[in-house]
C-alpha cells in the first residue's frame, strides 16, 4: 500500500486589521487548513476569506479552536471548567463550520491550538471536553492530535476518526513530546534536515529524540508546517516535494482516515 | 381561520459571571427564544444553557446576532461595510446552530439585536448583508423584522421566511417607527393596556401611534416581549393570558409562516 | 493604643450594561473601596460613577487589577509571563489612578483580584512582578495581602506599605488558606458568627481553622466584606456595627498604615 | 525666529502576538510618537515597550486614544454618549501615562485615532468630551487636532495647548479636510512631492488641494508620519531631511507650543 500524509497549517490568523502570516502564500503546498475560530485569532471576515482560500486551492478545511486569550494568542495555560472547554470548543467549531458550509464545503476535521492543544495532550479531563464538543456536533471530523498523547486516548475510545500529528521541524524529548520553544535547538532549521526527518516520520513512523535515541511514533497520518517562521513558505514546499519524491502521497487526512 | 401570534423574547445575554435577565421564569410564557451569539452579549456556556432552557420548555430558538460591541451591549450604532456585516452575522448564526445541533434542535429564526436592528430597518446595504448570510446557511431561517422596514422588504425580496415584528408594550410614532427609549411615554408600563393593544395587533393588525391616529401594522406574526424590565414576567404572563382569552392561538412563527 | 480595621470591598465591577453589585448600598459601610480597572471587569464609565461614589462616602479608592478574562471575571488561574503580569497591573493602576485624580483624590491601595490574588499569595515570580508594578508607580500605595502570604512577603521586603488582609466570613484552612468556595462549610453565613470571628481577628489576631485549631495571623489590617452575596449589605452594616462596639475603630487602612 | 515642526507618529499599534508597524526603524526620524493604549490596538506590554523605545530616541510620548473596537481599529464610526467618549479618553491617556511616569517622562500630548479623530473634527460634543477628559488629568497636555476643526476651536475654547497637524503624503479637498483614502490620488507617494508640500505647509502655511486651489492652514505645528505604509521609514528619513535642509527646526511640539 502507498504511504500516505497530510500537510497541515495553522491559517487565518489575523485579526481585523491586525495582519498575520503567508496564507496566500503557503496555501498551495499544504493539504488541510486549521482555521482559527474568533477566540485566540481570527475574526469572521478572516474566517470567511481564509475558507475561500482554501477552496480555491483544494485544501480540506478544519477548526483550530483556542483558548478565549486574544492578547496572549491563544499560547498562555488556562484552567477551565470541563463545561466552559466543552461550550468554547463547540462555539468555535460550530462557527467555522458556517463558513465552510457557506462555501459548500464540510469541516474535515478539529485541531485544539496553542495551549489548548498543549494542554489536552496530557490533561483527560480537557481532552474529554474537546471529544464530548466534537461527538455533539458530528461523527465525521477528524481529530488531530499528538501519537499516545491523551487528546489521541479519549478520541480514540469515544469513536472518533484520530489524526496522529507530528512536527518535522520541532526536536522531541525522549518521551515524545516536543522540546520547549524557549531551548536551544527547539527548531530544525535546515529544510534538508527537515524534509529527511519527515520522510523517517512516514515511512519508519520513528523520529530520533533530542539526545539521539529513536523513537517510535507509529503510525503518523498528519504533519504540521509552520505558516508564521520566515522560511515557512520555503519549508512547506521543500516538504511537499520531498515527500512526493520519497513516493509518500501528500493528501488531505480525510482521505485515508 | 384561527389567528396565531408568537411571543419572542431576547434570553441568553449573561456574559460570563455577569449575569443578567430572567431567563427562566419568563421561558414558560414565551414561544420562540432570541439568544444572543457572543458578540454583544452572551458566552458559549450561556448559550448552551438557554438552548437547553428553550428545549425543556418547547420554545423555538432563533440567533440573536448583534454588532462587535460587549461593553456598549450592541446599543450602539457602528459603520459596517458589506463584508463586515455579512460575516458577522454568519458567524453568530453558525455558532449557535451549533448549539442547537447539539440539543437536538434547529434554528427557527433570526432577529438582530439593539442597533443592528434599528439600522437594518432603514439600510438597505446593512438588510442585505443580513439577508446574504441568513441565505448562505439555510433558506428555512425566519428573518424576524418590523413591519414595513427595509430588512423586511429585503428578506421578502430574497424570498426568506419573514415574521412582522411588533412590540405591545412600546409607543409607535406616526410613521410606524418606535418611539425612542428616552422619551417620555415610550414604555407602556399598564398590564392591561399593553395586553389590550398586543390583542388590537394581532385582530386588526393596527396599533394606536402616539399622536393617537390608528396606524396599519399589516399581518403581525411576532410579539417581542422584554426580559429585562421589572415586571417583565409578569407581563409575559398577562400577555400569554389575554391573547388566549382572545381566541388567539399563542405558538412559535415557524409554525404559520 | 486604640485597635483599628479597615473594611474593604471590590466595587465598580460592573461591565457596559452588565450591571452586577450593589455598590451604592454597601458603600456607607465601608472605609476602602477595590475597584475593578477594566479587564476582568469594570469599564471606565463605571470606574468615573464608583470613584465618584466612594468620594461622596469618604471611602478611600484602591485599584483591583486581575487578569484579562472578562468571560472568566479574572477567577481562573493564567500563565503570565513576568513582563506581562507587571505591565497587565501596571496598566490597570495607571488607568485607575486617572479617575481618582480627576476626582481630586489619590489611590490608597492595591489588591490583586481573584486567581491574580490567589496565585500570587504563593508564586514569587507573580508577586515580583505585582510589586514591581506598584513600585514604578508610587511608593505611597498599600499593597492588600494575605498574612504571611508570598504576596505579602515581597511587598514587604521591597519596602512597600502593607496591610495584611483577612476575611471573616470565609472559613480557614489550618495552613492559613482558604477553603475553597467550591467546598462545604467555606462561606460562614450567620451574621453573628461572622462578627464574632471579625473581633476576635483584629484583637487577637487569630481566628478558629476548620480543624478546630486557633490559627494565628499576626496584625490584622483590612478586612474583605463581599458585596455580590445576598446579605451583603446586611452583613457589612452588622460588621461595621459589631466591630464599632467591640471598642475598635473602622476607618481606611491609609490612616494607620 | 526659526520656524519649527513636530514630526508625529502613530506607534505602539501590535496586540499581544500581532505584531505590526516598523516602531523601531522609523522612531529615530521622528520627534513625538501617538502610543495607542488598549482599546483599539495596543496591549500593555507593547505599551511599556514602545514608550521605552521613544525614551531612549528622545522622542516625545503622547496618547492616542481611539474607540473600544479592536477588531475594527478604531476606524470605524461608533455613536458614543458625552460620558462614554469622556471616560474611554479618560481611562486611555491615564493608563499610558502610568507607564509614562515608570519610565521617568510625562505625557506631551493627546492625539484621538482613526474614526475618534475624524468624528471629532466635526462634532462639537465629541470634541468637548475629550477636552473635558484631558482637563481633568491636566492642563500641560496638548491637544493634536486639524486646523480649523471643531476639535481645535473646542480646545482652544477650553485653555488647552493645541497642535495643528497636518499630512504631507494625503491630498486635501478644498474644504481642508483630507481626501478619503478610498480615493484616487488621495496619498501622495513619491518622496520629494511630499517633502516639497511638507516644506510648504511649514514655511508658507498652506497646501495645494485636490482641485489645484492652494488652501490656507494657518499656523502648521506638527505633522503626521504614517508608520505602516511600504515605505514609511524612508519618507520619514527623507522629510526629516528636507525639512532640517529648509532650515526648519524639527522638534517635539512641546518645546515651542
Amino acid at each position: 500500500m502507498r504511504l500516505r500524509i497530510d500537510l497541515n497549517c495553522d491559517l487565518g490568523e489575523s485579526y481585523g486589521s491586525f495582519k498575520v502570516g503567508t496564507d496566500a502564500k503557503i496555501m498551495p503546498f499544504i493539504t488541510s487548513a486549521n482555521v482559527a475560530c474568533g477566540l485566540h485569532a481570527g475574526d469572521p471576515l478572516t474566517m470567511a476569506q481564509t475558507v475561500g482560500l482554501a477552496k480555491k486551492h483544494k485544501v480540506a478545511v478544519g477548526a483550530h479552536p483556542g483558548f478565549p486569550d486574544l492578547v496572549g494568542f491563544g499560547r498562555r495555560e488556562m484552567q477551565l471548567t470541563f463545561e466552559e472547554a466543552e461550550n468554547y470548543t463547540l462555539y468555535q467549531i460550530s462557527a467555522l463550520n458556517g463558513f465552510a458550509k457557506a462555501a459548500g464545503l464540510s469541516l474535515q476535521h478539529v485541531k485544539p491550538h496553542g495551549a489548548l492543544y498543549n494542554m489536552a495532550a496530557k490533561d483527560e479531563k480537557l481532552s474529554r471536553a474537546i471529544v464530548v464538543a466534537v461527538q455533539k456536533l458530528s461523527d465525521e471530523l477528524i481529530v488531530f492530535a499528538p501519537p499516545r498523547s491523551v487528546l489521541a486516548k479519549m478520541a480514540s475510545k469515544a469513536g472518533l476518526r484520530l489524526a496522529h500529528e507530528v512536527f518535522a521541524d520541532r526536536a522531541y524529548n525522549p518521551d515524545g513530546s516536543l522540546v520547549s520553544r524557549g531551548q536551544k535547538d527547539a527548531i530544525i532549521l535546515r529544510p534538508e534536515e527537515v524534509v529527511q526527518r519527515a520522510v523517517m516520520m512516514v515511512t519508519e513512523g520513528t523520529v530520533q529524540a533530542s539526545n539521539g535515541k529513536v523513537l517510535s511514533l507509529g503510525t503518523v497520518h498528519t504533519m504540521c508546517v509552520h505558516g508564521d517562521t520566515p522560511n515557512a513558505v520555503k519549508l512547506a514546499k521543500a516538504l511537499r516535494k520531498g515527500l512526493t519524491k520519497a513516493g509518500i502521497k501528500v493528501e488531505p487526512a480525510g482521505n485515508f482516515i
